[in-house]
């Protein structure tokens, strides 16, 4: 047993054999950075017995764990100009045993003040493992277990960061201006590693999509077309491969649950970190979010939620933990200020400790105040939602207040799940479902900071619910496209991609067509399109493309009017401009008179479609075709 | 035409021939209330040729209308003793052409400092056509229209105050310390005027229900059994026959809409009100009360929801005119001070012109601090409903206050009307449902004035939705008398009444069995009830006299647990006494480990199941059979 402990430590050592230290995290900072302190994390066998120095930097703190494995230092950032300082290691206060070159680099002009993803973008979703394999020299990586297997749903694919820039003009052809990837970390977890949620090295691009320099490489090729890119950041968990997981700093990094196991440390550092949880107690989340503010709920369901994990997988970070939460707020940064990045779009969120996230939500923000930051609530509640936007008055009832710029639209995102199958308007079926969506947008602190969709990698594809109908296909793109907040969208379904969750998520995450090398069907390009391909790609491209030279879509306000026979009319508008959008819900066409919006019609008496260029006679009426929608700039 | 409207005014004013004074509203004050002023509304043929002049009294205003036939004149009634003071009607500003004796009554010691309902009470909701017939002498009357038939379901069955007087033995027994009778005041529609919300005299008790002598001499009688009476109050619309209506004070005493017809004035008097009132233009709501905050919504959708009409037998009052509003805070001011009413249900709170009911309703507020007032908010969204009540943040987000003390919990209604048929627990179906409306609580402003009820007069009954099962009724009632909140339960359901909504309203307001002579089961007397009779009748007595001397009920903390394989146990809690409550709603018996309780149970072992006195173990394992309530006091 001993003998494996040595032999995995030696394992996890050759780059620094006969050092003291084996990591410094983060490896490398900046000068001139709003936090005037940095939470050094010193790794390496028994690397608390030593005293760490650092000339020319005063060290403010130095804490020392259960774990002697570990050392953080905290060192003070102000006013130190960028540049290389030698941290050392001292043996009883004299002989230095190890050392590490610390670097402070020179801050990017504008880095504070850049300025994050807003309404003026549409975001296209993307997981890399499945989009294209630009580089299959990477596809399966000696430093990680899973290899790559295309045959498996759950499997490897070799989608990776050279594939998604190889195919940027596809992209932006689209009208998108900003990538949310799903997670590009290193996860070396042994099977559904494509996933990339269960990170195993949090400083690391998993290597079978690239290097660090990769991710910085497309953040780049993006801002050069003047797009953005959003990290799919996870505060919530790690993999239970991660190296801090199978030798934990604190006993409290991650929440135990010694009631339902024997409590074991530090030996669990020779066990997989699967096991070593069980062995440690492990209890699964109740994933009931509503005890986060439940003024009635017990200590212990707020507990199993929170503190307990999402899968036994994901050891769940504790947040209350300074440590911890220092430690996930600098690799945070770490990452925006490393890669350039433009947004973050936060995992799980609800499920993290409401004070801890909401503080390392803070931090970044207070670093970058017009950075932009979503988090995944996944509720079905509009004030339970609105109750973890930025200053929120709901919020401020129990005195929280998130500080996350950002929410999801969820309850958008159920109606267009269902709505576009009810013909029959009823007094709440049919199209009303959409239009009572947004009757509460008052709770929002922040309502065109919500992102808007119809689908993401963890929900039923679009195109499955609504049987490859292109016409429904359109009433939702209509609507993401044209309601105030963030359009969102997500890969595949645009050239028509279908897929179904009940079968697995696999199914709703197949490769895209084209993305791998010998793909009979290329639907990148223009020649390569079926023409269904074709007639979805078209669509999506023209209406998004519109959209992103239409600042009245950005930022103008909403006025909409209570659908009838499932007709759905509602404008959006700014002191210059008026869009008008139909829908159409009905099985049959319907003739719409237009005097009862004479408040938002005024004295306009002319529509173009956006999309056809088409001229429209509204004085009157307009006739629109059922399921169809319909998007008139007022002339 | 001439003919017919003069002979209809000479019919009308009879009681007055030959005056000038046809009416006076209200009828009497008194003196030292809180409000300093005081509208009179005088009426009759051209009165506002005349100029009013009251002895001893200053007038502040005199407020003429388009309509010669009404007279509003404002008078300071701040230290105006009791007494009484004649009101004359001088002609050129000399003779006096009739005179009217005012009296300023002696207040009640106390009666502005009357504490309303609250959550120590139980509500007895009675429809009181439908209950008891305490007088057949007064089942039809000369001055109504509609007279008694009982082979109508929607016709007028007799029942009367008197009946409610003769029972009350039966409803204080039942541990109900409140009654909420639907309307009782002047309804003259031709036919469903049973309901009595299309009113057509608001100073005058219905004469076939009895007279407003009876009506102070019910609350009288409650009382004296330390019971209280709630007053159903309609404040947005009055019925088509009311002589006002038939008259209008003013072109905007009710909501028209010209162009939906012709505006006629005053000739409008000698049409029945329904006639005139299409003739004047007539809208209905759309009844989408989210108008009256969808930041979003048109100004057209708003006004058909707030001004149309509810039915066009119902003209729709407008509380944006102070002539108006000041009409109905003082009409209703005159039934709590003239009764001594302990609070009042407001119909279709919502419908009404919200800064218009605000300010009537802090009126009444103002007048009686501690006085209750629950507003029929029929939502099914907490924040929704939450709006409405007292102080709101939510209210606050639109700078609205309501001003209305209690709301009704309609998504626990909701809630429970489905889950006692859900035997099968998954994540959002059976027991959990009710958890989940719970977890919300913090949107209320004042959670413990919350209306809380299975069932009404308007919804299906509970005991046709659950097929006469016992069982489930237990739960429903268990869940209503142990929950923070005021309970409320529907006349009948006691004793087993079913009824089906979807035959017409008139299948849930049956008459009660034993409320008429000659019925052959008297449901009233426990020798008269038949077994199944008894069995609701006893189960619901025990519980409700149980959870009325049970203060931890009515104050106390609530802590609630998520439900685990369908059953939901939680507390209540104050610093003497815990009470815990487990709901077995899963079709099998169940044995619930109780260490997970251990915060809310803390030292205690046993607990006394409240309705049998058995003494249960509660040290390790409860066992409940399915579908069942346990109530335990621990000790």
């Amino acid at each position: 047993m001993k003998k494996i402990l040595y032999i995995l430590i030696f394992l996890s050592t050759t780059s620094s054999i006969a050092q003291q230290i084996e990591k410094v995290e983060p490896p490398f900072w900046w000068n001139g950075m709003h936090r005037n302190e940095l939470q050094l994390m010193l790794y390496g066998k028994d690397i608390a017995r030593y005293t760490p120095e650092m000339e020319g930097i005063t060290i403010n703190n130095i804490r020392k764990t259960e774990n002697p494995n570990y050392l953080f230092v905290t060192i003070n950032t102000e006013n130190v100009p960028a540049g290389k300082y030698t941290l050392k290691l001292l043996k009883n206060g004299k002989r230095a045993v190890d050392s590490y070159v610390y670097e402070f680099r020179e801050r990017k002009e504008g880095s504070a003040l850049r300025k994050g993803f807003d309404s003026s973008d549409l975001i296209y979703l993307l997981m890399p493992d499945r989009f294209a394999n630009g580089d299959s020299g990477n596809d399966s990586h000696p430093g990680t277990t899973e290899a790559a297997d295309r045959s498996k749903s759950g499997g490897r694919h070799g989608g990776d960061i050279q594939g998604i820039i190889d195919h940027l003009d596809y992209i932006e052809k689209l009208g998108a201006t900003a990538i949310w990837s799903t997670p590009l970390l290193e996860d070396n977890d042994p099977e559904y590693s494509y996933h990339t949620y269960a990170q195993s090295d949090v400083y690391r691009i998993d290597p079978r999509y690239g290097t660090n320099e990769d991710y910085k490489r497309l953040a780049d090729e993006l801002h050069k077309r003047d797009m953005k890119l959003l990290m799919d950041y996870v505060t919530n968990h790690w993999g239970a491969e991660h190296w801090m997981i199978k030798d934990l700093p604190t006993y409290d990094w991650v929440h135990l649950f010694p009631e339902h196991g024997r409590r074991e440390f530090p030996e669990r550092r020779s066990r997989s970190g699967a096991e070593g949880s069980r062995r440690a107690g492990y209890a699964n989340s109740n994933y009931r979010m509503e005890t986060q503010y439940d003024p009635n709920t017990s200590d212990i369901d707020k507990k199993y939620c929170v503190d307990g994990w999402f899968v036994s997988t994901m050891p769940d970070l504790n947040q209350s933990n300074p440590l911890v939460l220092n430690y996930l707020i600098q690799n945070a940064i770490w990452w925006i200020e490393y890669t350039g990045l433009d947004g973050f779009r936060v995992d799980t969120y609800s499920y993290n400790d409401k004070e801890g996230i909401s503080e390392w939500t803070k931090a970044i923000m207070d670093e970058y105040p017009h950075f932009n930051i979503v988090g995944e609530i996944w509720l079905h509640n509009q004030a339970q939602i609105a109750y973890w936007q930025k200053d929120s008055e709901i919020g401020a009832l129990q005195d929280f207040n998130s500080h996350l710029p950002s929410v999801m639209d969820f309850t958008l995102h159920d109606a267009l799940g269902v709505v576009f199958n009810e013909d029959e308007a009823t007094w709440d079926k049919g199209i009303v479902k959409v239009y009572s969506n947004f009757v509460n947008d008052f709770l929002y602190s922040d309502i065109n900071n919500l992102l808007v969709f119809a689908e993401n990698h963890d929900t039923q594809r679009l195109n499955h619910i609504y049987e490859g109908d292109i016409d429904k296909y359109k009433m939702a793109m209509t609507l993401i496209a044209t309601v105030r907040g963030i359009p969102q969208i997500y890969y595949g379904s645009e050239i028509g991609m279908a897929g179904n969750k009940d079968k697995g998520d696999g199914d709703i995450r197949k490769d895209f067509p084209g993305g791998w090398e010998g793909d009979e069907n290329n639907a990148f390009t223009a020649s390569g399109r079926t023409e269904k391909q074709k007639e979805y790609f078209d669509f999506t491209s023209k209406l998004f493309s519109w959209r992103k030279h239409t600042p009245v879509i950005h930022t103008g306000k909403t006025k909409h009017y209570l659908p009838e026979n499932n007709v759905y009319v509602y404008f959006r508008y700014n002191d210059n401009d008026t869009v008008m959008v139909l829908l159409n819900n009905s099985a049959e066409a319907r003739t719409v008179k237009t005097d009862r919006f004479a408040e938002s019609i005024g004295h306009h008496t002319k529509g173009k479609e956006v999309l056809s260029g088409k001229a429209v006679d509204i004085s009157e009426t307009i006739n629109i075709p059922s399921k169809t929608a319909m998007i008139l700039k007022l002339e």
